[in-house]
């Protein structure tokens, strides 16, 4: 069972807790709970082992191919958490005895993960067990652990076994080498690993340190080295309400630590630097590392906290999940590295950057954090070589991103999925060839960075030469088609994946000619501002004769209009043609894709059935190009027909539900968004949490019900706030403004915290108004937005 | 616990019975319960999940190499044994509810495991559940499952989770691409998978077939397809009383099975003619096929079934035991493979081959099925490129035969061992280069093998060979020490693993100067009487000019004299100059080397301490080389010192302890080495089955308690049965005579079931007798043996 009402005082509305145990459904709280900092991801299994949990710690960036018939994915690193406690002879497990008391919680507010338990073994012996766990975001390479055992009927023999151990797989999949393992003053252990293709060094440090009381031990252990793993087995014998407390400090460094490796790279520095430091670090123990750990979490909830004062306090819970998992899945520390469909906190999606990262993600930091959007818009130039690879191989030019990335910017979908329930087969995935808006999507969300910080300089270094390649692939990419006189996008995927190899998808169209167009937009611009960016640029790529075919093909890209008699406009050519069928069943099954066991691919393929928000989430990203009947009619005729089989659908309606006013129904939205991860499917997290859900829940509530836009270069506020919220208040940087933005049902109110001369124009509605220090505008005084 | 006495009458000696379950202690039953047939070995771990489970399945010879670091390694199979069973929403596992009644055993005589179950899930329903499964003598790819399934206190929703699961991996390493997946007709599954390096195709086929009570079903399952699994998922509801029962056939082939793959191989070949056999045997269904199955075992039994009528009927069922596992290790199907240490039952040594096989395993088929003896030793011609390849690459000539053995005969002994405890690091492994006295020992088992059969066929094609080039390495290994006037073999590790890099250890120069004195023999022996041989090989050889070598060297090889004093043979150069501890507190550790967690190995080595017999070994291999006084000194100096820390060090006392004729004693080491697999330490075969130590068990019974030798081409007989032994009765094949032994407190009975003209010579005592139907000896009237 999962609580959220359980912090109290400062706590309040911080605490994600589990209150009961069920062997069988482990996966949710391994994810949701994880711990990380952008580094590592570290799935927050039990210490004690059980047959259906799934250890984890991913490293960011750290990807290996395992054979040339798989892509490359980020390998599940050693672990360090688990630890097997014999209690008078007795395993500790909760499948066993009684459980007395259980809670295990996340404090979002400080990154600590704890559990109480008071539990009787077989033999009738009750014991007092607490675990607490963090993962440092004041050093990003350290893991603590701390256990404390009181025997409560008597005398207790308790064997403590904790390691290292390199024996994790992904899904069966080693990506390491045997390696090299050694133990230090029979305490410290080190393993030394390297992915097989890679080779990517990976090197671990554990000590322990033991406490009975406040009774500092010195014990003996018995210390086993075998196959990928190091072992220390510890003994002791401890009276009745005395407590054995165990404190675990570990390190992971990688050869790809930029702060570790930057001059010339030697195994053995950085073997020397890390077991210096780490023995620093084990020095300290846990709660002093822990401290420092919550003091960079304070400052962080500083920045960030978005507070909303709602009737269902589990609100406020909710954004504070979802920013708390946006910082920990983010590798804000090296821009080589992008954001994983399931972050840091599963196998799901081995570890790959998704256009989630872009259009669902991104924004968060766009708008908190400007430093961190940028380090993730150049990782996406750091990866532009495998998108013109991918582009030549296609016959294109420019840069075709690939619909899965991971380090080099290769396409790196897999080829083969689940099964075709008809002929028994894996069902070829055709996302990696077919699903070509990820390169559209990129532009936008580089030119909503630009536009939101006037970052030039990145821009000059990195921007305008992505969004230069990314017109020129849409450029080339388009088909003529005599018939329609205009340059079709034929054989596509939209966001829709459920509709395979389309013809004239509406949002692939509208975003690659808004593509096209702001191409040519900035290629005016950065001839007159940034001359020698033009210059390079214009050598590099080509860029005049480029300006050329944007031009000649920019008018004339098939824009689907909406149809006269229902203002629908048609998702692709054929969708509005397909039978309609029932899809009640299917609907509400918390995207668990039910309907692909009864029907096959193709079967769903030719039914106006919808996987997610596709013309629904065009209406979002280019909203002043459609009217508000235009998105109403849409909304209308395509959500009932969706199954929200993706976790990137429900936010996208929510916030253009806020668009078309419908408040209650967006608050819907909104919630059923929550509760893709933290809702009571106990399965749907499994692999992992929802890295664009969670971005997708800040969105509706800073461009939903916040109603906070860029257009023409100027912030817009139109709030929508749902009938049970009195006040939302949220941090908002722009152009260079750090911003506080209270919003209740009749004002906003805005603070500037940044000394600046001048005053920022901001639309509220349709009306123009300037802040300097302070704004506070009554809404109901406001012209309503066109 | 374990049982040995539950079988009754016609099963009476047949049953190892497990009566409890403890989810700690599961590794000893998946070993010592492991079924197979040689081709392939599947460990008997349980249908449901537990953490501390290790489920195993090794097919024969298809070694593969994970990377440069390690060496080949028998890769762990997809599993197909797994089953989730959920009862009433509840998950089936011991773990949880009540046991009302457990029994799991093994019937040596069919082949079958079976286990019965009553038990009560934690909400309070009752089950009775009945566990079929077998691994076919008669079809060798073929392994049959069956489940009975009866609710007894309500009517129960029964979901059964049932597939082939490609994630299994060896202590985390993955040897197999992720493969191919497929389903047909929704009910037969097949996965095909290939080897990393080795490029082995496996393509497994599973289906299932349900009844309630005796009515077919014909349910429609959830299938699912993921990363290197399949599954299907079926639903039943079963009224109180009434019983579901499955059955799951599966069927295992490989691109290197012979009688598959002859012609040019195609796996679309292979692919369609092993469904198409699938589907019949899937058809025909447990019973029938399992009837097969025993069948094949009826008949193994009737070849070698050993009677003792023992005070103890413990000793009945070892040997069968024994036998049993010596059947299902052998891959009799295949000469290029060998028996692997543990055979197919686990992980542990990777699956190679050592000098096990030769000295411990070989003179069972030697002497009751030649021809497997004659595949096994062709195993060794096979490989015989890699032993060239050693010898030359270490400055020799001739064949120097890799310590750990696998597909090519390459040297696979690992690099690194457990740990150091002085150092922490990882203790470095020398036998692959040091103990070198595996060549000799195959020399050896090939003499006996020989002079047991007289198969000169043999001889001509392969053993010949063997001999001359094994001889021709040590004629260059040995080297010439002024001072002691002699050639030496120094730095090697003999038998005695705990002690390494020692000069003169006597085994290996005895076994040496044997090794170039046969071939010297046999060279005179082939020229005279195989001359197109001897041509053939003096080419090939260049055998004149070896046999020189041979002469010159053989009687300079320095062979250590037993000591004047106390006629001790020093075991080495140093041995008895080392000082000596007190090792009263590792002697009775089960072999778990319980010394090396206080003291290194550096440690150890410069102690008497020795981990098995050296001199003892040398004394039973070499016996008639040295005097009843001799053989009493040694044995009474050196077995004080040694831990038998090896599991190939019992036997081979009990052996001797014979010679020397202190039954008591002999008897006593018996007993200890029937429990190194089926005593009462429960981890002592987490690994897998002690294949020595049970070719040991038969040797001890035959070479030692029967007294049985070849001597100078003769079989002799001197009878050494314990006091608890009324009778002895054994099947012995000897120089192409079939014979009975039955063997009493006063006297030898043989029958000859071979239709032969020429009576059999056959040595008792010192006295010859002639053996033509049938020959009964009083021993009281025979002279002891010189």
């Amino acid at each position: 069972m999962l609580l959220y009402d359980c912090g109290n005082k400062e706590y309040k509305n911080w605490i994600i807790c589990e209150t009961s145990f069920d062997a069988q459904l482990l996966g949710k709280c391994e994810s949701i709970m994880a711990l990380g900092n952008g580094y590592m991801g570290l799935r927050s299994s039990m210490e004690e082992n059980y047959t259906k949990q799934t250890r984890g710690l991913f490293i960011a960036g750290t990807f290996n191919k395992f054979d040339c018939y798989e892509p490359s994915e980020l390998p599940n690193a050693a672990d360090v958490v688990e630890l097997e406690i014999v209690l008078n002879n007795e395993v500790f497990s909760l499948e066993k005895g009684v459980i007395y008391s259980y809670q295990r919680s996340l404090n979002l507010k400080t990154g600590e993960l704890a559990r109480h338990i008071i539990w009787e073994s077989p033999s009738k012996d009750k014991y007092k067990l607490c675990f607490k766990r963090f993962v440092s975001l004041d050093n990003l390479h350290l893991i603590g652990m701390k256990v404390y055992i009181t025997p409560l009927t008597g005398e207790s023999c308790i064997r403590v076994t904790s390691g290292i151990n390199g024996q994790m797989t992904n899904s069966g999949v080693q990506h390491f080498h045997e390696g090299e393992k050694r133990i230090y003053d029979q305490n410290i252990m080190e393993f030394i690993q390297t992915t097989c293709q890679s080779k990517i060094d990976f090197i671990f440090h554990s000590g322990h340190t033991w406490k009975i009381d406040s009774d500092k031990q010195i014990p003996t252990p018995r210390m086993i080295i075998s196959r990928r793993k190091l072992e220390m087995m510890y003994d002791f014998m401890i009276p009745k309400g005395k407590t054995l407390i165990m404190e675990k400090i570990c390190t992971v460094h990688t050869s790809l630590d930029k702060s570790y490796c930057y001059k010339e790279y030697s195994l053995q520095d950085l073997r020397d630097k890390t077991l210096t430091e780490f023995i620093e670090l084990n020095r300290k123990g846990y709660d002093l590392l822990f401290n420092e750990s919550a003091k960079k979490w304070k400052r962080y909830w500083k920045e960030v906290d978005i507070k909303i004062e709602s009737k269902d306090s589990f609100d406020q819970l909710t954004v504070r999940f979802a920013q708390y998992h946006l910082l920990i899945m983010t590798p804000a520390h090296d821009s080589r590295f992008g954001i994983g469909a399931k972050g840091l906190t599963g196998e799901g999606y081995k570890g790959h950057t998704f256009w989630d990262s872009e259009i669902f993600i991104l924004p968060y930091f766009t708008f908190t954090n400007p430093q961190i959007a940028r380090k993730l818009l150049e990782y996406r130039y750091h990866t532009l070589n495998g998108a013109r690879k991918k582009a030549i191989k296609n016959g294109f030019e420019g840069a075709m991103y690939p619909w899965e990335s991971a380090f080099t910017g290769d396409e790196e979908t897999p080829e083969w999925g689940a099964v075709n329930i008809l002929t028994g087969e894996a069902t070829r995935i055709l996302s990696g060839l077919k699903e070509q808006h990820i390169t559209c999507d990129i532009a936008y969300a580089l030119w909503q960075y630009y536009k939101a910080t006037q970052d030039i300089d990145f821009m000059k270094k990195y921007g305008s030469e992505i969004l230069f390649e990314t017109a020129s692939f849409w450029a080339k990419r388009v088909e003529w088609d005599e018939e329609k006189k205009s340059y079709c996008i034929n054989d596509v995927i939209g966001p829709d994946e459920y509709k395979e190899q389309v013809n004239n998808n509406a949002f692939t169209n509208y975003m690659a000619h808004w593509n096209i167009q702001t191409a040519i937009n900035h290629y005016r611009e950065c001839k007159e501002k940034m001359p020698q960016t033009f210059k390079r640029l214009n050598k590099k790529l080509d860029l005049e004769r480029r300006f050329k075919l944007w031009n000649e093909v920019v008018d004339k890209i098939y824009l689907p209009q909406p149809r006269k008699t229902d203002k629908v406009i048609p998702q692709d050519d054929t969708y509005l043609s397909k039978p309609l069928i029932d899809i009640t069943k299917y609907k509400n099954a918390s995207a668990m894709q039910t309907i692909l066991q009864d029907y096959s691919r193709e079967q769903v393929n030719n039914m106006q059935v919808s996987k997610q928000a596709d013309v629904v989430m065009l209406l979002y990203l280019l909203k002043d190009k459609f009217s508000k009947d235009v998105k109403e009619a849409n909304w209308q005729y395509y959500e009932p027909k969706t199954l929200h089989d993706s976790s990137l659908s429900l936010s996208v309606h929510c916030i253009v539900a806020c668009d078309i006013n419908d408040k209650n129904t967006a608050y819907d939205f909104f919630k059923k968004a929550a509760q893709i991860d933290l809702g009571p499917n106990m399965k749907s997290s499994d692999l992992g949490i929802h890295a664009a859900s969670l971005g997708g829940i800040w969105k509706a509530i800073v461009f939903g019900f916040a109603g906070i836009s860029i257009e023409d270069d100027k912030l817009h506020i139109n709030p929508k706030i749902p009938p049970l919220w009195l006040k939302l208040k949220l941090p908002l940087k722009f152009q260079g403004y750090n911003m506080e933005i209270e919003i209740t049902r009749d004002c906003v109110q805005i603070k500037n915290k940044t000394k600046t001369d001048y005053p920022l124009e901001i639309f509220i509605g349709n009306d123009k108004y300037l802040l300097k220090e302070k704004l506070r505008v009554d809404l109901q005084g406001v012209s309503p937005q066109k």
